[in-house]
This record gives structure tokens, C-alpha cells and sequence, in this order.
């Protein structure tokens, strides 16, 4: 039996992923309309205010190509205010007019490969930004779900702690060279979701998603033992394009 | 030809996986809505009633995230009877306002890896609180089906009884770490539904979850041989929510 | 080339499951669903005559889990009659409120691995009776499609006659521990439906099921060789019961 | 690099599978109904017209099991043609009244392993005749798909041009010794369709498919290399019954 | 670690397919009807006018089988771009009669596996020609994505840079045999969508689709290491022939 790496964990996430039925958006009244995009809205700011609270963390993306328009990430302390917030967003009128296309449920993880010292990592600031954060306003958005192969000879947890810790090292340089251009949050979803890992990431620039993921696949953590699930890739939607978006 | 091991079966269980249809819910009378919400409760009474009289188990959670809204965890002595309970809850006015999400039908089991005593183990009460248990409150649940894997060099099944033997006492001492905080319920599938096994933990702490899944795929039965399904989180139901949880 | 085992094939069967629009049948007026429930009888009757008759074979079972609702399983002499009570069975309108929720399309059948003799087995009485089959009337009903792998050096179809015959023979015996407890029916479809087998299992203990089909998992014509489908369990509906079954 | 063996192309094809909504087929007024059905019979003359005038080829069966309902096969000179004459159905009344279940694009194809004369083979009437052919009346139909696999050692497009030709040539041993009692049409569909194949079989007895299929499975072109799509099995439809399976 | 390939990126590219709901679009009156079509001729020529103003590109075509029935190809210079056209489509009247079948999200990409100048290469016009293609106005269309495999002994990305380099350069050879016939554009998908390219095809004559993808699964690259998802393939809908398409 392999050694398990010690992770961190923090805030719960829910990535909402939510198809709009144009036709029943249409179909309402424009009193109605108004007025479920005035529910929406309130929802929005409550959110917003929970991350301005450092309560927790939200953004609001669309999603380009027919898996998804919206996608709503949400990270709250606990799993049952995650509940919360999504049966909060069932319940608005606006939620009648989507239907559910993906959804993501993990909590935001480190793994503390490098790292091993003696004093408590929650208590560290640095530790503590990567397990609280707050989301980057970047223009786009990149999710993904991923597993470590287990196949034959490509078992990553049948290799050892040592093989493991440095095809992560390597894999840590590659992101490495991207600082500045991505920011990428990793959250665990083992006993939680379908695959072991969700990856976020945000840029400003769309290429930097595909050069940053390219690149990662030739290399050995990625080309042997990864695993992919849909990607999901979309634009920003700010406060003041919301009606723009929604109207008809 | 390898030698099966002999198992111990208690009650037939139901996980029913239920996606709540918010716009059909809305759209019923206020009077309907009260009505639909009382007959509800009439039900979980019921399934309660039954479990204080120790002719099964309850248990109601509601799920993160879109697969599901709701989960009702049915088991009973008799297949015919978890059919009937399944029946009932179709017939219910809740349940037209619900979507079928996710179902596995199974049977509360043991191995018996480790023992092979002379006497009827079914007489043990230790053996018939595992095979006919009551349901822990815990706040949190989690759900998979599962298999042991047949690829090539990966074959459980061709593997010796010491073999298997071995590797899963290996694996129940990962368990036992975490006595206290999870407790763990496998009900076997076999010849019943679509894996060979269904795992139900239930904790306090859902990174509980988390962290015993993560460090069971370190071991050899897992890394090497686990095939795993959908996973299931969710928050505890409790009834003095059930309907705050219903208010739309 | 392997060498082809001769099989021999009966009475062809659909196994159609169907899951029950409860919203649909309560929406019915009183008259329309009592009218519904007496076509829907005498259907149930026509086929049961047919049984009768020994022109074919009838089952009806409730199926536990949100597979499916019903279970109708309909032998006929020819695939024609098997479609014409196919299409029957969707003109009614009981039919009008359930939902296809999956069908499997096969032929009675014995594989000759162990018997080669000269004299026609068609008119043999013993193999009459397993081709042209009346439906045991037990309590529970497990039904599964399998295949036989074809995975690198696990490929069934490139042992020898020899092999197959060995293991077959095997597997056979761990079948006949269950006799008296279990009626197995083998149906080919290879050509004519997704996998290469049906099985229907009859018991009246569905632990029956779970003991027979893990017991095989160990054989090595299941453990290496063995590709299996969903599993589908149900509980006899009984003429008596239908009403009950469908009363809301 | 393997050399690619030379393929002969005639008409294209649509396989066009569609279920009935047998509910919405009986909501239709006797009158709708009975115009619906005219207008029917009108698209299903002018097809067997363009049969008649050797312009393309057209069968109609009725599918057993759940996969769908009827399956109209399409034969053109042209993909423009086979995309209006799909169109043309979807317009008709009785469009409304199907669900489409499944469809297959591809081109009879001839493969020329065996021979390679220097003559135009576009020019010899047999092979003209199997390129254009008129679709033989039978009881039954069977129509799959089907890929050479390349996994891993089992890679049908890294053996040699010789190995395949010995292959195939076994391959249609087989075949040969169901000639009378079956008609097979093989259809290609790489850069058309999901599959590299399409195989439609025709024969008055239905259980020629299973023994030709399974007999062709133990074949080694089969048995390490074929990889099979969905299996559909019907009763032929003539045109004095269409009015009977679609009575209500 | 295995070196990446040095890629270039032009054009997003969103592939569109619908399927178009025949019920609904006959359930408008003909007034809506003829007002649906103008809004979707205005939006096709606003589409055509970006493509002439060399600021994206367009592309119209009907799909061949119950895939799809319509695919538009829409290439612009940004994602927010691509997702507003999507998004002003779904709004349109047509849009409502239209059931979103399959999409892909992808950019233009040249490979820069045989090229490693020391000039700017997007100052180059023939490669500027390449990345902001005008599509071509051939009869047909044909559009599949595609992985580079990762099992065992076949993963493509731990092959050299040398080893890809000859594959790729012996792939294009067989490419180059069809030049004049067909035209490629490839887009990489890697951190956009769900596989890792799209291939979109072009020519007048279909049969070279089959012609060239076949003879190029002979071909190393592909043999052992191309993976490949749904095919799909279309005629030409010309802007005079709309109104007929969509005429009832």
C-alpha cells in the first residue's frame, strides 16, 4: 500500500452549470420577465455581498457552445449552506427557465506535496488566500473535472510517494511558467463528486487555457495518468450586461 | 476457479434519488402545495414508524448539486416490501413534482473475510445490528455503487481467497482509523443492480467523506482493483426543515 | 479459426420493461382508468391463453428501482408474433401512460457444449421442454444481457473448443448447486440485439440471486470472460394485485 | 504505414429508425389520422417508384423491442438526394406522430481485397449490380455497425495488407455458406458516419442472422477485431399491412 | 517530459449543429412562419457580411441522419464574440423551433511541427490565410473532433518530438494526395471542449471524405494513436434554397 499525500481543505464549491429555455423566457410577460430578472439580480448582490463578507466566493460566467449559457460557481464554509444557495437559485423564477446541464461539487483543496513543516497551515495567510479565496475577475473562465489513471501499468496510486511528489514538481513548473497569465484553483471531490479533482482556472486570455493545458498533457503526470472529463469554457458576465443578456 | 466468499445478508435496501420539478411545484394550488406537503409527512411517519419498530430503516437527505434533490434511503426485510414503500411514494402528490434521478436496489451485507466460527452468525447480536441496523443522524450522507475490477492483470476474481483476504484486511484497517467518525454501511448488488456493491457512509463532517475515500485509493483493493460510480453527498433532512426546505 | 459451438434456439422473447406515468394515469378520469385497467386485463388474459395453449410464454413482474415499473415477458414462435404483441401492447391504453424504459430481443437457446448426439434434439422431450418453455410462477424475477469478452488475452472467442467446453462445464456445475432453488433461461442475441445472452433468472428468494450470480463471478467463464449488463429485479404481479398495483 | 485496400462505392444510404407516439398518433382526429396515413402511402409509393426506375433502392420494416418502431431504408445516387428524401419524411403528417430513435449515413461499398483486374469494375454488371442493388424482399432485416478495432496488439490497421486479405477472405468462407439464405449489404462509413461499417442483412428466417453472426464471431477477423455498434432485427412491412399496424 | 509542439491560433470557431423541430415549426401560423424567416435571413446575411468584411467567417449547412438537421459554423476573432452570435441566435423566432443537437468550441490552429522560422509567423499572409480562413462554398461539409491516444503502449504524448514530427509529416503526405479535392482546417480544442481538435472538411464530392479519412487510418498517426468522436456530413443549404428547406 502507497503512502496518501496530506491535503488541505477549505471552502465547499458548487460549479451551477445552467441551460436557458429561451422559450419559456420569451413566453413570460415582460411584467414578469422584469420582474424575475429583478429576483435574479437580488440573488446576484446577496452572493456578492457573502464574498465581499469573505463568507465565501461567487462568479457568474457564460458559457459558450450548447453543454451550458450560465455557469454560477459557488464556495461557501460549509456543505449545507452550498445546499442552501442552490435550492435558493431553484426556487427564483428565473431558475424556471433553465434547465440543469452540469453540475460540480468539491471543496478547495492543497495538496502538501512540498510542504511539510511543523506549524498549523490553516494558520498560514498564504495557505489560508488558497483555501478562502476570492475569485479573479478575469474576462474568461476554463472548468474541468479530472481522475489519476488506475489502468494497467498506469496506476498513479500504485506509485510511490517519491514518483508522485516529483511528477508534481513537474507539473507545478509548467504552471509555474503561466503565473500572471492564469490563476487555477484545484478543488477535491473524492467521495464528493464523480471525478477526483475539478480544475478552475481564469485568464484574460482564452489561448492561455488551451497553451497552459496543452502543454501539461506531455508531461508525464498528465500524459500517463490523466484523465479528462467535458470542458467547459466561457465569457464573463458583469453586473451591467446582465439585462443586455437576458433581454429579448 | 477461486473460491467465493461466504456473505450475510440482511435487509433489502431502496436508495431512491429524487430531482425536485420546482415549476410543476409552483404551479400547484397553495391548498394543493399544503396538502401534497402533509401527505409527505404522513409518508416519512410512516418509513419512521417502521424503523422504531425495528422492521427497517429511513433515512431522508437532501443531494448537493444537480443529480439530485432529494434521497430516500428505504430497507426492509422482504424485496416485496421495498417495492411496496417505492410504490407508495410514486403514488404520492410530492411525487408528481418530482423526477426520477438515480435508484440502486441492494441488500445490507457482510463478508465474512475474517470470520468463520462454528455458530449461526445470524444469532450474533453484533452481526444483526450490522445486518439489520438502525440508520445513524449524522449530517451528512454519501453514496456509491462499486466493483471490483476484471481487466487483464487487474482481476480480483482470479485472485485466492488469501489473497483477497489479505488485501481487504488491509483495507478495513484504513476503516477503522476513522471508527468514531464515519460509520459505514455495504450492501451488496450483485445479481440485484448494475455494480456489485453499494457503499453508504455516514458522518458528521462530510470531509470525513473525503478524506477515507482519498486514502483507501492508496490501497492495493482499490487502487488496483476498485471500479467506482456516481458518488452522492448530501446534508441531513430533518423534519422541522422539511418544510422550510419545501416553502417556495 | 475457433470452432463454432451448435446451439440450438426455441421460442423468441421480448422482455419489455415499462416505467408507469403516474402523473398521466392519475389524470385520467375514474372511467377512462377503470376502462384502461380491463383492457389491460384482458391483454394480461390473451397472453396467459397463449401460454396456456403452449404457443408461447407469458411473465408479468413488478421491477424494483427506477429502471422500470413492469416487467412483461412475452415467448412466441416466431419473431413476427413477437412484434404483433409488441405493437398490441402499445395500442392499449394502459400503454399510453408508461414510458419504453428498455427491451431486449432474443431467442431461446442451448448451447450443445456437451451433448452431440445423433438423433434429432428437437424432438427430444427434455429439450422441447427448455426450448418451448411454460414460465415458472415464483415470486422474483432477475434479468441481466451479458457478453463474452473479447479484450486481449481475455477473448473467448479465440480458445479452443476444447477450453470453452471445460469451463462451460464448470460454470454448469456451480448452476446445478441452485437447482430446485432457481429456473435459469439462457436466450441468444447475438443478431439480434445488443449482447450476446439474455439470462432470466425465476426464484422465489431473490438472495438466490445473489448467491448464484457471485458464486459465478469466481468461475472463470465469468471472472475472466464475463461482460455484463444492467440487472433488473422484480416481484411477481399476480392477477389479483393488479388492481391494487395500480389503484391511486 | 499499412497500404489501404481499394473500395468501390455505389448509392448512398440512410438507415432512418423512427419510434412511434402511439399517444399523439390516437390524439389525431379519424379524419387527420386518415390523411396522415394517405399522405403516407404516397411518400412510400414515390420511393418504390424510384426503386422501379433503378434510381435508388427502399425497404420498410417494422423493428422489434424498444429501439424504434420502423425503419425505412434509403438508397441514392447522391447525399443531396438522401438528405431530401430524410427532409420529405419529416414533413409528412405522420413525422409528427414518430420520434427519431436512429439513423445511419453510409455508401454500399465493395472492398477489393480479392480482386484487382485492370478493367473498370464500374463497368461489370455484377459488380454494378451489388453497388446499385435492388433490395431483396425478405421477412426479416438486420441492420449493425461496426469498427475494426485498434487496441493495443489487436489493431486491425497495423496488420499488413496480406494478413487482412486472409482474413477477410476466411471472413467471407463463412458468408458464403449462408448464400440463399441471406442477402448481405455492406455498407462503409468512414468520414460519414460513427462507425466504419454498416452491415444490413436480409432473410425469410430470422435465426440465419444469429447463427451467421455467431458463427462469424469465433472468426478471427471477428473475434479479435470486431467491434459492434447496436443490433436491429424487424418483420418486413407490406404495403397491405401498413393500415393494420397503424389502426388504432 | 516530452517537448509540446509550438502551436499557432486564429479564429474561434463555434460548430452549431440544431436539429430543427418540424412540429413546432408547422404549429406556427403562417404569418410567424414567414416572419421567422425573415429574422433568420437577416441574421445569415449579417453572418455572411462579417465573413466579407474578412472579420470571421460563415458557413450553412444541412445534415445528413437525425443528428442534426442544420450546422452553422461561426469563426470569429474573439470567444466573446463567438458566444454573442450563439447567443443571438438562440434568441431568434427560428431558434424556438430548433432543439441544440451537438456544438464544439475550438480556434483555429496550425500545427508547427515542420516549421521553426525565425520570423513572426502570423505576419506570414499564406499562414494568415490559413488561420482566418473564408470558408469554402463547396457542396459539402464534414466535421469530426478527435484525440491523440493515451492507452498503454499507444500514448502519443510520450513519443519524442522526432516521433511525432515523422508521423504528422507522413500524415500530411497522405493529405497532400487530395489537395485540389478537399479542404482542411484544423482547430485544437485542448482546454475548450471535450476532445482535442475538430477537423472540418470541404469538397464537392462526399466520397472524399470516406476516401481520405479511410486511407488515413492506415496511417500510423492514426492506426495507433488517433481516437476519434461523432462524424457528421452535410449538403450545401444555398441561400436560395432556404425558404424551400424550411417551406412546409
Amino acid at each position: 500500500m502507497s503512502e496518501a499525500v496530506h491535503t488541505l481543505e477549505g471552502w465547499f464549491v458548487l460549479h451551477d452549470f445552467r441551460t436557458i429555455d429561451w422559450t419559456a423566457w420569451k413566453a413570460l410577460s415582460e411584467t414578469d420577465r422584469q420582474a424575475a430578472i429583478e429576483e435574479l439580480k437580488h440573488f446576484i448582490q446577496a452572493c456578492k455581498q457573502v464574498e465581499d463578507n469573505k463568507e465565501g466566493a461567487f462568479a457568474i460566467y457564460t458559457i459558450v457552445g450548447q453543454k451550458a449559457d450560465v455557469l454560477f460557481v459557488q464556495m461557501r464554509p460549509t456543505l449545507q449552506e452550498v445546499g442552501e444557495v442552490e435550492t435558493a437559485f431553484n426556487k427564483l423564477r428565473f431558475a424556471e427557465c433553465t434547465i440543469p446541464a452540469y453540475s460540480y461539487v468539491s471543496v478547495v483543496e492543497l495538496s502538501n506535496y512540498l510542504n511539510k513543516e511543523g506549524k498549523d497551515p490553516y494558520q498560514d495567510p498564504y495557505v489560508r488566500g488558497r483555501l478562502y479565496p476570492t475569485l479573479p475577475k478575469t474576462e474568461h473562465i476554463c472548468f474541468y473535472p479530472m481522475d489519476k489513471k488506475r489502468e494497467g501499468a498506469d496506476n498513479w496510486y500504485m506509485l510511490s510517494m517519491e514518483q508522485r511528489r516529483e511528477m508534481m514538481r513537474s507539473h507545478g513548473l509548467i504552471g509555474r511558467k503561466y503565473a500572471g497569465q492564469v490563476t487555477q484553483i484545484i478543488s477535491g471531490s473524492v467521495g464528493l463528486d464523480d471525478w477526483e479533482w475539478g480544475v478552475t482556472l481564469f485568464a484574460d486570455d482564452p489561448i492561455v487555457f488551451k497553451k497552459l493545458v496543452y502543454e501539461m498533457r506531455f508531461d508525464e503526470a498528465s500524459a500517463r495518468f490523466g484523465d479528462f472529463g467535458s470542458f467547459f469554457v466561457g465569457n464573463r458576465l458583469p453586473d451591467d450586461q446582465l439585462e443586455d443578456f437576458l433581454s429579448i
